[in-house]
């Protein structure tokens, strides 16, 4: 069996090795069109930033250990240039001598990656317009912004980084840590656009506390060389100019699938190359792995793209298996991602898992949310960090469909834990029951996995009617609506949602007689407790009451003010 | 209906909580004999060590909260002496006043907790031996720490902790921070006897690296009067005698079950009364939960008692909900324990769920198990920390019986993500493709959990003879098996397994005809990876092989050196 593998990163470096476990007389051919195999691509901002301070520690591995350990022809500096499938051979060009040779394949496993997006602005070809995606891109931003810093802290770089997204923040974080003035500019009224707007609120927060100027809702229109010296004017969509060292892309990736498209593989409408479950392409000889593929979003059930390192990997995984080993019992067979993703922004953590409250909404979908804000560890255990988490599930069945958490330390954990859930197909009945790791410097007794699971199993038990902020974001919706904050008088004095009047949760059994008789009620306290409790009182005495999710720390996520 | 709940720290006063925010025309009397409720049992050893500075955060909430906030009648320093089932009513004396009387229920809730055990030692009672369950435990212990830590640096105060369990460790840990010099004694030949020896190895030596003398293998068989001062003599098993200001007791708790028993409610053998999914003991009007029940063990099957905070809480929450809510759906039911339980001990962690492979054997249950000892994030990322992670499985189908973890930072984190998995029945090949959160200060392309899936996968779907550990723990097993040593030269010489011979994996190929026909041949290498390979090559040459499990790590664990 000869198998040659088209790109040597993440899942083509992944495939070769599990090839060589499974075949010690499989001829395994690597090509890579740059000079590395397996960067750590995740690593590069932080390498910017000089947090990872050695470039060699970005090299996960090197050709010469895949030639040596695993007997890897590995040829990099060399470019597939053509696929001929009847014939079952690729065309192979040396980049360094120019020459070109054919290679035959029994199987040939496509894995070329994605390249950023460059949009069509005029000027995008300047020299100090860049994107980042490989060791050669990171070098050349380094030096970039070592040149600019050896200007002397009187004149700090100036660099506009297009896009918020997971590297673009990164990026802007790291920027910073060099010193460097850092603007992000996003056409999204928000950052992190595969978050919901209200979840990103607290990294808008400590971008700009760091000093990061943020450009939302704007875009870059064109860039100009800028008057003197080697930088470039960014003119906005909005109408403003931004002067800059160095532009850095991050406005995201388009499939690699040149060498697919043109060999005739399906490919979806988003250029994704086609692929079943063992990353079989729709030539049963050509597999393909990694960001360059379309797979199956398991939660929303379509098509999707998600250029992910860990995706990216078990996929290389399974496509050598399949090739190698198809009778591997139970079958080795990629399910889909659910885009689980996380990123830290300086002191805060953001992460998703299954899908967002937008993408249900674009799909049609039913779906029902609940927010809480718990520590995330026992409060009375030094240190507890808050945390926002959101819950989505199917009003049915109480079935997850996504989760979304922002704070600080544990916010990795708790998407982890519900992302395995989600993956188990459980409920958020399911989430109550969990039973997680607890002594005061890890959790609490009910983790905060357990408390949303609490939060969205009373609702669907119909035990605490919820109403979502979005209902009194520019206060209550109507006359007759009564907004009931029950927090203390200090809490409600130090800020409330406009319009509410204040009976604390405690005095509330005594004074239920102040509130009207017909109209609705809706209750919020700082979090959602004492208002559920609060919703409960009032709904045994016949009132129409219920409880604003997650309360004013959520209403603030809507409205930081 | 009127609701009497006997104990109010975790399972009681949720219990009460949830019973008021279902029913608000409910009389509900929470009856507790010490003077405070809810009070945080876990943070006990942590205000030892004043790492919990102040005495008033152990309070998780007050009788008068409870009073204001949930209108229940909390009536504390009163102590349920009897239950009278007949006339469906309990009889209460006030400790203050020593006056009784009597109250009806409607239903009642026992939630009384567990005591400490105090084993029939001779001296037991001397004032300086104490346990540690609750505020006035603490307040002693910390007196008398505080008193003997007035004597000044040089002369320190001694304190032996009989038992090596979570708290035990957590109480040790706390006294170093005091200055204390502490002895721990442990009839187990191990700390930590819920997991496996092995596992604990790294936690052994944390506790002697910071000065904690262990006695491991050993108890103590009597206590006398020091000669002079208030201390007292601890006299060995071994024989050998302890001297020390004050003893505490760590060896476990029995269940507060004499009104139980009295009662005439049924018990199971190690005295948990007896619960089914709701909580409802053998009389319909009675419901039990928390530290004094008798639970399912999920993985095990069997009955099982776990003094834990999460289940008692949930308990509580769930009794309340079939007495006041039977007609929930889905119904609210308590599933059982899988044990998952946490301790951090100095710089380390350990945490386990679900079945020890001790515990495996004593029911003589079929299992696999599989070590990884991966990083806690991505290595090019600084400050990646070693964890060693153990799981358990099923032979025939994969299901995960128990995992067990220790490490320092993600050790929580990857123990919840399993502790999910098991949870809902996944296999090893659902946590080979877990998609978790993976920023390189996060994790890494290939989680520890999807490691140790990959593994565990392998071996069952036979792509990778495995060896336990244990067969080589005293050299090779016979004279036929090659021990075979695939690391590098330098790691080898920087120590390996007695009578181990060294091919690097990197060199294998060319010099497999240095290895006898015939004989088996048992590879390892640091972590496993290396000896996976060697051991795919060597299988492929026609070799019998198989890859000793975690490498010299997990050979460090067993034999620490």
């Amino acid at each position: 069996m000869k198998i040659v593998i088209v790109g040597g990163v993440a899942g083509g470096a992944s495939a070769a090795a599990r090839a060589r476990r499974l075949a010690e007389d499989a001829e395994i051919v690597l090509v890579e069109r740059g000079p590395d195999v397996s960067f750590a691509n995740c690593g590069l901002p932080y390498y910017v930033g000089g947090v990872i301070a050695s470039r060699a520690k970005l090299l996960v591995t090197t050709p010469q250990r895949l030639r040596e350990r695993f007997a890897i022809d590995v040829r990099t500096r060399a470019n597939v240039e053509a696929i001929d499938r009847v014939a079952a051979r690729v065309r192979i060009r040396d980049l360094d001598s120019g020459r070109t040779s054919d290679e035959s394949y029994d199987r040939l496993i496509l894995a070329p990656g994605a390249a950023a997006l460059v949009p069509p602005i005029p000027g995008v070809d300047h020299a100090a317009v860049l994107t980042l995606r490989n060791l050669a891109d990171v070098d050349r931003i380094k030096a970039a912004v070592d040149d600019a810093a050896a200007r002397g802290p009187t004149s700090p770089p100036r660099v506009v980084v297009v896009g918020a997204g997971f590297i673009g923040l990164e990026l802007a974080e790291n920027l910073v840590h060099r010193g460097v003035e850092t603007t992000v500019v996003e056409l999204q009224d928000q950052v992190l656009p595969p978050l919901d707007r209200e979840m990103t609120t607290p990294i808008v927060a400590t971008l700009r506390a760091h000093g990061v100027s943020l450009r939302l809702g704007d875009s870059a229109a064109g860039f100009t060389p800028a008057p003197h010296g080697a930088g470039v004017t960014v003119r906005l969509a909005s109408g403003g100019e931004l002067a800059a060292d160095l532009v850095i892309l991050g406005v995201g990736v388009r499939p690699e699938n040149r060498l697919a498209v043109e060999a005739g593989l399906d490919v979806g409408p988003r250029g994704g190359i086609r692929v079943d479950d063992r990353m079989q392409t729709s030539d049963p000889l050509i597999y393909a792995v990694g960001d360059a593929v379309e797979i199956r979003d398991v939660v929303g059930g379509g098509p999707t793209q998600v250029p992910l390192a860990g995706p990216a990997n078990r996929q290389g995984r399974i496509a050598a298996t399949a090739i190698l080993r198809p009778e591997a019992l139970p079958p080795v067979r990629y399910r889909g991602t659910q885009g689980t993703a996380i990123v830290g922004v300086f002191d805060r953590v953001a992460a998703c898992t299954g899908a967002a409250e937008k993408t249900l909404r674009r799909m049609g979908r039913d779906f029902r949310k609940v927010y809480v804000h718990p520590a995330h560890h026992a409060g009375y255990y030094p240190g507890a960090e808050p945390m926002s988490l959101k819950i989505l599930f199917d009003p049915r069945d109480g079935r997850i469909l996504g989760a979304q958490g922002v704070g600080g330390a544990g916010v990795d954990k708790r998407i982890d834990v519900v992302a395995v859930a989600t993956q188990a197909g459980m409920t958020v009945f399911d989430l109550e029951e969990l039973e997680l790791c607890y002594a005061p410097q890890f959790g609490s007794a009910k983790d905060p996995v357990n408390m949303a699971g609490f939060v969205a199993g009373g609702l669907l038990r119909g035990e605490h009617p919820q109403a979502d902020m979005e209902t009194v974001l520019d206060g209550a919706p109507d006359g007759q609506t009564v907004l009931l904050d029950v927090r203390t008088a200090d809490e409600f004095a130090a800020g409330h949602i406009p319009g509410a009047v204040n009976i604390p949760v405690d005095e509330l059994r005594g004074r239920r007689g102040e509130l009207p008789r017909g109209g609705r009620i809706l209750a919020y306290c700082q979090v959602g407790q004492r208002g559920y409790l609060a919703t409960r009182i009032l709904l045994q005495s016949g009132f129409d009451v219920a409880n604003l999710g997650g309360g004013y720390t959520t209403y603030r996520l809507f409205r930081p003010g």
